[in-house]
């Protein structure tokens, strides 16, 4: 699979390209692995390429791209060429791409679509991104609760949509009363009605549902698809394991790429001043971490010009911290994650930290002590290194625990915030402590 | 569901507790939410707790703890609790919790099993951890391609195992031929031949597929399961989409505790000591680079005790360059895992980055020299540290594309390794191009 990815890649980016080459390397990859292609070539190749994809096929290469790299190529096209574009798409296509496109564009591919398509689209988009009722299916097999079996078994031989293995009952207002397996189904008489065969206990979920909570809900579940009803029970459309899978990848994805502050939708040859723009952001929020943690250091200045070694040594202070420091915060975000950490916990849960913060203090004191010593030849500067690095590891641990669970109270995702804060207090405190033993010991 | 869980943690950690009120909450809930309580109190507690579990339950809840949880747990326990534990535990019980115990308690729990279990464990033990062999499922539905449509669907009507909507054929020798769907046995004849129903093309998985790649693999196909075969095409088992599920959701945490040097395994109350040690490995890695660092702003001490100000400023530079250049890093991280950097795009994409990093590096360089000048009122320390931002972003963006390509090259896990290295090297080359330049440009 890679390497015709990375075969496609190679013609696409040679100047001199045959259509029939490409046109055929394309036939034998799927949408996603051609947008995959595309992404990966440079923006001026990328819109020729763009122009050897079949109009046929150039809807579902597009719905596969990512948000950026989508955007980048629709701004190229024209207003006919889009129209062309949505010629027959369904609402699922439409609402990845809305968010990309302006309003008189989204009215004009609304307009060509058939009626329960629309219906689906004006369904989907009122909900955020990140929902259940955004992205549902629609293909599913529903029956009255009334029905029959021969009923149901004629609905299987019509059409059976993949991730199926159970038929939902719903009732005369269409609200979602349970479900029939193929199982029992298959082993019932036709005469019998299908609700004698309900499970009540079947599991759904809401229309409001984050989408990486709703996949966990599938994967207890054990089924390949849930129900998704609205607040009245109405049955809405159903959560498979495909897109369940798909959720779970991209939040993968963007986890990744969130702790260097970017966005998953990003664009791997997004123009330069673009790039330079959305990353600049984090380096902006760095930059004043950074000079809040030089404005500390500069208190010390005079004991810096007498002591020089002092200069040299404190960012191991400051890292070391920063290392601990993260590490419980790691551990504390993923137990908030979880639900694991209440208030009967948390108290031990700090202790049993400050705990770890302690021994690792003091483990590393001595090592880091007795290096200076050997470097600087300088016992007492050894011990304020020591001293430091006690102080900061304990402040790292309880800084992992307390911002963390702060911001969690607050609301605010610790996961994202929570390293940048944690960080500066390990660098503030690493220089402070260092600096100040520094002033206290050696002048 | 997570108040239910917190409701029993609450409940777990008090000191005096009565049996029932835990055995009451304990059956509302499913046996990982059980695990996970457990794994939210103190050791002492949770042993105690232990013992409140009915002994039917035990085993499916020590499966579902994590690995160092579990560890802990068995620890307490002696042989004779361990061997009531596996009186019908299933290959897979044994499989997930193996690595935990000793040999004897290993094949002390085989000599339980029955001998289609024991076979099934046999089989999945010699496969790594994180492969799809390990984990298979065994209950699928197999027919013989010499089989008629009327025996496939006695097969059916006998039981339907979740995540099944297809019947495997195999020949005479166990090797899978293709698949035929439940669809098209419902329109069919009962006298045909299963074969004429079959599906040629049916996507199958290789038994030593990574987990992760599999589940990627079982999206694209659109199914809910795929079937297992080895080199031979001999069929084994399948990958469903309850196992994908999971995979992906365990993969997600690994990856967020290990940019802490943290294993997905680690016990939220490990022992200190024992945690103390396991977070120690990646402390000292820390340091050997913090010292590395720190050596080369030891080359410049003469200068820093005649400027200070560079001590102030000196972390500015570097921590600049460490975000520049984890962005660049974590973009091209990805690019790697999804095969989008071939040879053909690398210059390209180097040259891209370079552009993105002096665009930044410019800008910001005027931002820092404009305050450090307002700061310190030293021209020409707003142009030394204006320079040095501007070379380390440029050398942060180089070393972002280059350090992974380099270690994908030589197969080390970039996303692991990669930012450790990274961050070296801006950190050192930050010192070097500030406290450089301001020896030849301040003294």
């Amino acid at each position: 699979m890679h390497s015709q990815v990375s075969d496609l890649i190679e013609l696409l980016i040679q100047e001199e390209h045959s259509c029939e080459s490409i046109g055929k390397a394309m036939r034998e990859l799927t949408p996603d692995d051609v947008a995959l292609a595309l992404e990966s070539i440079p923006l001026a190749q990328r819109t020729q390429a763009w122009q050897s994809i079949k109009q046929a096929n150039r809807l579902d290469i597009l719905v596969e791209m990512r948000g950026e790299s989508r955007q980048l190529l629709l701004r190229e096209l024209d207003d006919a060429d889009i129209e062309r574009l949505f010629a027959d798409a369904e609402a699922e296509d439409l609402l990845e791409i809305a968010d990309s496109l302006p309003d008189h564009l989204v009215d004009l591919a609304l307009s060509q679509m058939d009626s329960k398509q629309r219906e689906y689209y004006q369904q989907g988009i009122v909900y955020d991104d990140e929902l259940v009722g955004r992205w549902m299916d629609h293909d599913l097999l529903i029956i009255s609760q009334s029905a029959r079996v021969s009923e149901a078994m004629r609905l299987l031989k019509k059409e059976t949509p993949n991730y199926t293995q159970m038929i939902y009952l719903v009732n005369r207002t269409g609200r979602w009363v349970g479900c029939v397996s193929f199982d029992k189904l298959f082993k019932a008489q036709s005469h019998e009605p299908v609700s004698s065969l309900m499970d009540e206990d079947c599991p759904f979920i809401l229309d409001t549902t984050n989408l990486i909570k709703a996949a966990e809900q599938l994967e207890r579940s054990g089924l390949s698809a849930l129900p998704v009803v609205n607040e009245h029970q109405v049955l809405l459309g159903r959560l498979h394991a495909g897109l369940a899978l798909e959720s779970l990848r991209l939040e993968n994805e963007a986890q990744q790429m969130s702790t260097a502050g970017l966005n998953e939708e990003s664009d791997l040859f997004a123009p330069v001043r673009r790039s330079a723009g959305t990353r600049g952001i984090w380096l902006g929020i760095n930059l004043l971490t950074a000079f809040l943690a030089s404005s500390f250091i500069g208190l010390f200045e005079a004991t810096l010009q007498q002591v020089v070694a002092l200069a040299v040594l404190m960012p191991i202070v400051a890292s070391m911290g920063g290392i601990a420091g993260s590490q419980t915060l790691t551990l504390i975000v993923r137990g908030l994650a979880l639900g694991q950490i209440t208030r009967s916990n948390f108290k031990s849960l700090l202790l049993k930290e400050l705990k770890v913060g302690g021994l690792n203090g003091i483990l590393w004191a001595i090592v880091i002590g007795l290096i200076t010593l050997w470097w600087f030849d300088n016992p007492m500067l050894g011990i304020v290194i020591g001293l430091a690095i006690i102080i900061n590891i304990i402040m790292a641990a309880f800084s992992g625990v307390i911002i963390p669970v702060l911001l969690d109270t607050f609301k605010i995702d610790p996961a994202l915030s929570g390293s940048v804060i944690l960080t500066t207090v390990t660098d503030i405190a690493g220089f402070v402590a260092f600096l100040g033993l520094g002033t206290l010991l050696l002048l």
